[in-house]
């Protein structure tokens, strides 16, 4: 099963080693991790979405919020959130596909960030089902690189 | 000095806590970094922001390279790239304030992505210093939580 786990930690020397040291240790792998500072830059939110199973990514909790350095851990599994994604793709083009590529770009209001003779960078943020349509539609022009910020979530409430 | 460094990883098992320790074993704290997939599944690419001098720098990054598991090591230092990050705020909000926080939220070209009775969750992309900007004007509204996903970047050419 596929879990979005949202960690607030101290934004202190080794932590991010720590935490992504659990679950390596437990054996699970992390699909996507992202970390940064909050609205209180002592303190850092890391969003790691991983798959496993429930029991023991139950323990990787448990043993996450004895750590010192975690101030707290949240497990969004009940859909009470909103997530989002960025990613940066970068197309191949030329006089004749240029076009077509502008268009679906407009479709999913995602936006052209560079321009180059023979490439467009689009920048593009959605939920996950969004995101990979995108990139299964540019895949037939060339997808020449490609980054990706993994997920981040808030609780709605 | 600021550094933003790239690093394509196969996408294996304990390599985000290998990496990640060599930048805390020398001392450096890593400001922001995220980690997903590319195109092809079978790697994935780490974005690093981290500040400290060139030289210690340097020798993180020739270390890097040395790791079974690393591709390839990007330094973005010339400028010759295009980065980007996502933040999701939630504000606080009344009848009163609803409506002068959509506004500033439409100047940024931001999107509102979750309405409750007494916050709005907004979606916001750009560049560091926008992000910022668009943090410090909500600030005075009451920013209740807020995630950002570290910054991505890909070379221009």
């Amino acid at each position: 099963m596929r879990h979005v786990i949202s960690v607030l930690v101290e934004n202190k020397f080794g932590v991010l080693t720590r935490v992504a040291g659990l679950f390596s240790g437990r054996g699970f792998n992390i699909d996507t991790l992202n970390v940064a500072p909050t609205q209180d830059a002592s303190s850092s939110r890391m969003t790691i979405v991983t798959r496993g199973d429930d029991a023991t990514l139950e323990q990787i909790v448990k043993q996450l919020n004895k750590l010192v350095d975690v101030i707290k851990v949240h497990d969004f599994r009940d859909g009470e959130y909103v997530d989002r994604e960025l990613v940066l793709v970068k197309v191949a083009v030329n006089s004749q596909t240029r076009a077509e590529v502008m268009q679906i770009t407009d479709i999913f209001r995602a936006k052209i960030i560079d321009v180059q003779p023979k490439s467009l960078t689009i920048e593009i943020t959605g939920d996950e089902s969004k995101v990979e349509k995108f990139i299964e539609l540019m895949n037939p022009f060339g997808v020449v690189d490609l980054t990706r910020t993994g997920k981040v979530a808030l609780p709605r409430r």
